[in-house]
């Protein structure tokens, strides 16, 4: 798979590049990650099983009882697609939601060999059901499977198998009856391989569920952002920010509760002795602001140096700005640091902020807290800026249907 | 939990610390983690419930045998607690050896909320049953799984635990008939909460398996490391690179395979663009060298920026260096770079070098290649260097009896 006359210098620097340049083959199975050639099994949507659950076991409760308690409440499916290295990827299984069977020593439970995508269905004021550019979702979860060294597989195949879970799922769980709701997708590979000793898993398993998620995207007051302590870093050059991996999340706990338990809603990420403004939370971030020169700017941290995810919400704003604000703002992708936007602040220069991402949705951002200094940012509109709110309400007349757009991809239903 | 006269700018940077200096009002049970007083049951060792499994279902298989396949072979039993944040510690369990059953939901599978530890059990040349240094084990485990947001513990009702495992499970499994045998004991805390959302598990499971593993510490020609890419960091300062955490494992896979494909064995992780030579794979690295001055030192990574672990087997190492090769050489814990360990290599003065940890024992290094450099390091004896034989050689005996030291627990069994 690596060929022998790569210099000496380079070893796992471009592995990831490596495997993902090997993904056209995908249709032989030599996405699987473990580059053991054309015999293995390709990820094929094609193959689904279906084993249905009895639909009057389960009643669907209304959006609030759903998300109030401590369980996160599933639709009556999920999909499941065993891998093991010999053989490659199973048939797919749609079957009834329930607990996964795992040996104590699976490789997921001990070494953090997961990774995730999150993305919403959306029931449309026109009584569609759509996905959000699930094509990013599923590319992205490529990417990330690969850096985990988990197996990998044709995007393609997994979005068909998202829109599977969804038309069987849908009609009942987003019913037409409640236009404006949504449901959260979550596919995610493990390492399942019972066995300890830090090494690639000879096992893993996709899964997909569907389920309800509480709306986060307007907090009472707005968002408040707490930068992170110096001695407390998400991501760094030369790591794994931009891959939606466990280990990226479970380690950033420690600061966020205490953020949290000092009333502040996420930590604004911070990196190097420079304070870079990286994410917020688990979400990208946004500032618009005006330049000392009185240009205003709709600024975010950029993807080159691989710390922050490039999210599929932050994607959109971008690409929404550039083509819907473009009289009114410049569009930057740089880095910038919180001593700018500090100085803006006294300066009267911030004009509003957001975080963007799948769960928090496009987050009006209130205030900053870095060391001593509160930064307190508009909201125009009382409870969100002027150019957070059209942004958001053109993103979701996407998802929900009031505006035809590609980036709705409209799922057929099974009835 | 966190006194509300603390000033604002040191936030979660010392949240560590305070949960750790809570632990002395153990008894309690405040040191499960969630500041939420004592009504919490710790975790209490005394309540063990056992059921036992059918002693004639599984035979000991040879060692050999155990090792050959893709799967750990573990021992009859296992321990379970459960612990959630309104209840605290359930009365741990030790029952027969199985899978675990979780939610696809569960914590754990998306966000990386894992630690363990790795301590082995030895059969000695005396035939008693002994641990090395469990207590340490133990306190680590406390400090993992603080950083990772779940639930605290008295270290000694863990080891206690530990101590009821092998002292059931060591008759049949580490029988007298094979003294200088070992089995490896996993103890790991998992977020079990079947919540998706990035947040801190209120549901936690702890277990212990004790298993087979393959003996590591001698492999033919030496262990040979390969450093690792410019653009693939294994920790960073402000991270949790000290920490046995899952988020530290499944990241290195992708160097390490490349690394592995090109003939090595491990990476040998270097920091920053310094390039501070740190540790072996997941093993503590020692280098014997000559200084320009003609000394001889034994020389390791730094425990105090916090980027790598604090390992049993790296502390027993400098400890019994410390005592017992005084005379012949320097204990020296510093930072030190590559280009260091290759200019010593150009001008003769590498005398050995070896990995430390508990998988891998006391394992010699022969080899590191840098970029297009190659240091050879000798082995005096042929297989293994003339210092590494000799601490390898103390350790062993305090391990399996044949010197009596206080850091050989010895576990009374059930016979």
């Amino acid at each position: 798979m690596i060929p022998q006359k790569r210099p000496a210098e380079d070893l796992a620097a471009t592995a990831l590049e490596h495997k993902i340049a090997e993904q056209p083959a995908l249709s032989n199975g030599s996405a699987n990650g473990t580059g053991n050639g054309s015999s293995l099994a390709p990820l094929d949507a094609s193959k689904l099983i279906i084993t249905r659950a009895d639909p009057a076991a389960r009643p669907v409760p209304d959006e609030a009882t759903a998300c109030s308690g401590n369980e996160t409440v599933c639709t009556d499916h999920m999909i499941t697609v065993s891998w093991n290295s010999s053989t490659g990827w199973s048939a797919p299984e749609l079957k009834p939601y329930g607990p996964l069977t795992l040996m104590p020593t699976a490789s997921v439970l001990h070494y953090a060999t997961e990774c995730f995508e999150g993305l919403k269905a959306f029931r449309g004021f026109d009584g569609k059901l759509r996905l959000f550019r699930p094509d990013l979702n599923c590319k992205r979860m490529l990417m990330s499977t690969l850096r985990i060294s988990l197996p990998g597989f044709d995007p393609a195949e997994l979005e068909k198998l998202i829109i599977m879970l969804m038309s069987i799922d849908g009609p009942k769980w987003l019913p037409a009856s409640r236009p404006g709701s949504f449901l959260y997708l979550r596919p995610a590979i493990i390492g399942t391989q019972p066995q300890l000793g830090v090494q690639t898993p000879k096992e893993a398993l996709l899964f997909i569920t569907a389920s309800f998620m509480p709306r986060m995207d307007s907090p009472k007051g707005g968002m408040k952002l707490h930068t992170n302590p110096e001695d407390m870093v998400r991501a760094w050059v030369g790591g794994f920010g931009y891959a939606k991996v466990g280990a990226n999340y479970g380690p950033s706990l420690l600061a966020t509760n205490e953020a949290k338990e000092r009333g502040f809603t996420q930590i604004l990420w911070l990196y190097g002795k420079e304070g870079y403004c990286t994410e917020a939370g688990a979400s990208n971030f946004f500032l618009v602001w005006k330049t000392p020169e009185g240009k205003t700017q709709l600024i975010t941290a950029p993807l080159d140096d691989k710390l922050i995810l490039d999210g599929v919400t932050r994607r959109s704003v971008v690409q929404l700005a550039k083509e819907r604000l473009a009289d009114e703002l410049e569009v930057v992708e740089r880095k910038y640091t919180i001593d700018e936007v500090i100085q803006a602040h006294k300066e009267g220069r911030i004009v509003e902020a957001f975080a963007a991402g799948t769960a928090f949705f496009i987050c009006p951002v209130s205030q900053i807290r870095h060391r001593d200094v509160d930064v307190h940012i508009p909201m125009a509109q009382g409870d969100v800026g002027e150019y957070t709110a059209k942004i958001k309400q053109w993103m979701a007349n996407i998802m929900y249907g009031k505006e035809q757009h590609p980036w709705g991809v409209v799922v057929e239903e099974q009835q």
